[in-house]
């Protein structure tokens, strides 16, 4: 068996190592445009910013080690230019000699992945211009910054390279500004828990032009100008545009394979695609979202390494199927820990689900042992059947921890009620005896049982402030005069027992404490008085990181 | 409703929050035999070594906050010292007063926890013997070390509690010898995943007397001998007896309650007791185990602060039901972690489960990323089923997270072979494309479809040496002269099908290398040459560690 890998990183160097542990006998020829092959695609932007120090250390594999290990045919700077699936051949280019030649294969995996999205926009292809995917795009980067020193740059784009990327040019010393389209940045979070993002990148002096559309490019001297609808332009000494991926299958669309969304590749769970004997793994195809059911593309390198390993199984004669993506993604920006699983709040309800989501703010591990920090936990859950739709975190330390906690939880089906029963470890440096998986169960029980009721930082501004309803905040008066909602009148939630009569009979009472825990028992205390009442959810903290 | 609590810690002070959040208007009473309430007992080992400095941080609550948040009425150095449950009422010794008093309830919720066992040794009580369960101990060491400034230490006992006090005492820089009867620290542990904490210590300057009974205690002028079997007597300026908890239960015996192991209290999954209207909870109750179904006692602070929640549940007219306890726990030892889920693999053979295991040893988090660490994970599940059965760790970073993730995974009845599905969040400073919960599932699916047979660190030694059976060692030249197992012949993997000559046709191969993964390789092309053979579990790195 003769097969040919389009490809040499996450998706087809996972496909080749594994095809030969299951194949000794198999001819595994792989094709790589770039220089170099299992490269660590997720290291790129730590180079960049010296963090990863050795040049060495971004390649996992070379082609020579490749051979040695697992005989396999890595073939780098070598294009692969046209599939040919009725004679089962590709035609490769040789980048090197410029030399063309043919290759027949008997199975052929695709895992080309995803060029960074180039606009249509005037100036892009300028120097100073950059784009970072491969080796050769970071080395690049990399020697313009020593050999040039810019002092400031434009992202335009903020997504997770786009974010990575910030951090290390800020790490630095260079002025950074982002411009992004969307009002936010990470997508894959709610706007609400991207303002603790934004809050903190300001705070380590990143300029944020959100909202803000680029129009293009043009060099100005030793500089680049950017062009914003609506506003002025920047004028940076680099400019770097990581506005998206786009699955790189121009190959794929020319043989006639099925295509999806954005021209990713069709397959169905074992990774064929339309074409027989053609496999395609990686961040070039559509995926099936776990939670949605719906088609979905999702670049990262667990799903492409994943994928490669079916991909071989099953050109080996097994029978391995794909589950689905859930997008579980993680993020460190400068000492802060962002993480995700399944889907958002704004997703959910694009997907036409009925959705209701909790907020806490738990401690990384017991409050009473040195160094815990403060993280913002968001559950999203399905309204009635409580089926976990996914969480997003901010926060530092243990935020990796829960949302895979999370996310094993969706996977396997969990519903979000069964959180509080979770069986997780416990020991003062890493968590509380109750642990904020748990805690969000407990919270999501709470409403199950209609115990409380809760309103959200969206709804703060637009209550009555007629008098027909009560805005209670229930902090200490120290807490209240620190900074507190127009309109709401301060009783300690330790207080209100005594204080009740303070609190007019007949009006619905809106609570406001500091993270929800408070305002929760002063819900429970001023229910069974026979108030109809609404907790904040999220609090304060989040109404004034939020909204304010 | 008038409610009485006895204990007002984990189980109890959750029990009473709980209780008023869904009932303002029930009468609830606590008792707390010792002088506080609401107690980081898991905090304490902390506080002796300095790491928690301030003694405030040690209660989440007093008897006042209490009272103030939740209108409980907490009563401190109160000792209930009878049941009557045909007359619901206790009895009640004020033990500042020595006043005696009977209260009436009309529910009770017994939470008294564990008790240190004392053995009925001879010298236990002297002075410089010290126990560790409440503050008023930890208080009582903490003045001890810091009036005498003892500069040896004893410790009897080493499961978690023992752990933590020895980490601590020897961070104040006292010399720490720990005396086990068994030949392991924490029992929760396999003896192998042991030996790597035993390696640790003995590297921190810790004296580890395995497999060594003490016999009793001796006052010695200034000091205390500890005599042990068949050795000399160890002297020393402290001993701290930390050998193990028993059920605090008197009360419940003598009032007639049905008992389990060890004394405790029998309940139902709702946390009731066979008589009408008493509940218990926490160290003091027997548990069902989730993955075995035994009946089983587990000390853990997340379990009793669950089952207070339930009882307080059932108690207000809920249906709450605890599912059972996995055991999940974590500890810090110096600067290692160390976490359990499940069974270990003793346990899962005791109770009669045909099992089997992988070892691995992946990175933290990528290793190109700077500051990752190795781990060892030791994965049991059951043969044929692939039910999971339990998850041990050793390591660093990560290891908390990990255990976490496969204590849901358990929790949720996914099957070992689901490991290598899960979608877990990857950026280079958390983990790899390829997380270790993932390989583990990777490695038990080869298991799964044959494609690798495995041998373990306990066979190496028995294996013939006598040209019946072919023994290679697959890592590097420079490896292999470091260290390795007698009459394994060096052949480096990567030279392997080159040399395959060398290999004896006809003969088992038993093949090492440093963790598994190289030798797994050479076993792939062995097998598909026809050879029959085997790969050590876990490698010479297990090896060494366990044997050695
Ligand atoms: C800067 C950066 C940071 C990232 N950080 C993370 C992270 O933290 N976590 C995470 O999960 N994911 C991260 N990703 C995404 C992750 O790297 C990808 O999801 C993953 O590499 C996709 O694998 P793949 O095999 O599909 O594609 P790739 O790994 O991109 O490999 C595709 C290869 O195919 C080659 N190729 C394409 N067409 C041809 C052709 N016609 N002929 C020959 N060769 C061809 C390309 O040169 C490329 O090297 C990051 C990506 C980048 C660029
Ligand atoms: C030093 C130490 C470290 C620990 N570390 C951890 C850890 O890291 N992780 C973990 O999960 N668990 C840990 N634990 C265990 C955890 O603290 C217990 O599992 C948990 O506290 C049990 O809760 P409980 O309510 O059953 O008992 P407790 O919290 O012990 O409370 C029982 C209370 O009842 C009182 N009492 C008993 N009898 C009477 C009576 N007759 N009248 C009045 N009062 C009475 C006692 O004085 C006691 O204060 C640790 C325990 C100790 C001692
Ligand atoms: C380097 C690379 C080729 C390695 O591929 P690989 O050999 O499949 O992966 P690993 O080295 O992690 O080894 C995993 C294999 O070892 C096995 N294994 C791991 N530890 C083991 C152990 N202790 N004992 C036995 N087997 C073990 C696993 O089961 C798995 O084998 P399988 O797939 O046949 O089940 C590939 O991952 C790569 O190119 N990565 C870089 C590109 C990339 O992923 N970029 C994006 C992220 S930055
Ligand atoms: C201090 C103590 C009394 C607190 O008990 P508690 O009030 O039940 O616990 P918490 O303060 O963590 O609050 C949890 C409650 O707040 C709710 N909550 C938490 N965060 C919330 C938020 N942001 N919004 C709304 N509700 C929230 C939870 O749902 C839960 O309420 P519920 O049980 O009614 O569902 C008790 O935990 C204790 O005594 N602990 C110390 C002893 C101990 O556990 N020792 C062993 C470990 S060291």
């Amino acid at each position: 068996m003769k097969v040919i890998i389009v490809g040499g990183v996450a998706g087809g160097a996972t496909a080749a190592a594994r095809l030969r542990r299951l194949d000794e006998t198999a001819e595994i020829v792989v094709f790589e445009r770039s220089g170099y092959v299992s490269y660590a695609n997720c290291g790129l932007p730590y180079y960049i910013g010296g963090v990863i120090t050795d040049k060495e250390e971004l390649t996992l594999q070379t082609p020579e080690s490749f051979w040695q290990r697992f005989r396999v045919d890595m073939r780098v700077r070598h294009e692969v230019t046209a599939i040919h699936p009725a004679e089962k051949t590709v035609d490769v280019r040789n980048l090197a000699t410029g030399e063309t030649f043919t290759e027949s294969y008997d199975k052929l995996v695709l895992s080309p992945g995803a060029r960074p999205t180039q606009p249509a926009l005037p100036g892009v292809g300028i120097d100073r211009l950059f784009t970072l995917r491969t080796v050769e795009d970071t080395l690049k980067i990399r020697e313009f910054i020593e050999q040039h020193h810019p002092r400031s740059a434009v992202l335009a784009g903020g997504g997770f390279i786009g974010v990575e990327l910030m951090e290390n040019l800020r790490e630095l010393g260079i002025d950074v500004t982002v411009v992004q389209r969307p009002r936010q940045l990470l997508n894959p979070l709610d706007a609400d828990m991207a303002a603790f993002l934004h809050a903190k990148l300001r705070q380590k002096g990143v300029r944020l032009h959100l909202g803000c559309t680029v129009e293009g490019f043009a060099a100005n001297g030793d500089r680049v100008n950017v062009l914003l609808k609506n506003e002025a332009p920047l004028t940076a000494d680099m400019v770097v545009l990581a506005i998206g991926v786009t699955p790189d299958t121009g190959l794929a669309k020319a043989a006639g394979l099925e295509l999806g969304i954005k021209g990713s590749i069709l397959v169905n769970d074992r990774m064929e695609t339309s074409a027989p004997d053609i496999y395609a793994v990686g961040d070039a195809v559509q995926v099936k979202h776990f939670v949605t059911g719906q088609d979905t593309l999702l670049s990262l390198a667990g799903p492409a390494n994943k994928q490669g390993r079916i991909a071989a199984d099953n050109i080996c004669g097994g029978d391995s199927r794909y589950p689905g993506s859930q997008g579980s993604s993680v993020i460190k920006v400068f000492d802060m820990t962002i993480a995700t699983t399944g889907v958002n709040e704004k997703t959910a309800k694009q997907a036409g689900i009925d959705c209701d989501k909790v907020y806490l703010s738990p401690m990384s591990h017991a409050g009473y042992y040195p160094g815990g920090k403060v993280m913002t936990l968001k559950v999203v859950f399905e309204k009635g059947t409580y089926r976990l739709l996914g969480a997003q975190i901010v926060g530092y330390e243990g935020v990796d921890k829960r949302i895979d906690v999370l996310a094993t939880a969706i996977h396997a089906g969990l519903s979000a009620l069964q959180l509080k029963d979770l069986d997780l470890a416990y020991a003062p440096p890493y968590s509380s005896a109750k642990d904020p998986v748990n805690m969000a169960g407990f919270m999501i029980e709470n409403l199950s049982h209609g115990l409380v009721e809760q309103f959200f930082p969206e709804d703060v501004d637009a209550l009555p402030r007629d008098g027909s309803v009560t805005l209670l905040d229930v902090r200490t008066p120290g807490e209240y005069a620190d900074g507190h909602a127009e309109g709401f009148v301060n009783l300690p939630v330790d207080d209100l027992r005594e204080r009740l009569r303070e609190v007019p009979v007949g009006k619905p009472v809106y609570v406001i404490c500091q993270s929800g825990l408070r305002s929760y028992i002063a819900c429970r205390i001023l229910a069974q008085q026979g108030f109809k009442c609404y907790n904040l959810s999220g609090g304060w903290r989040l109404y004034e990181t939020v909204v304010r």
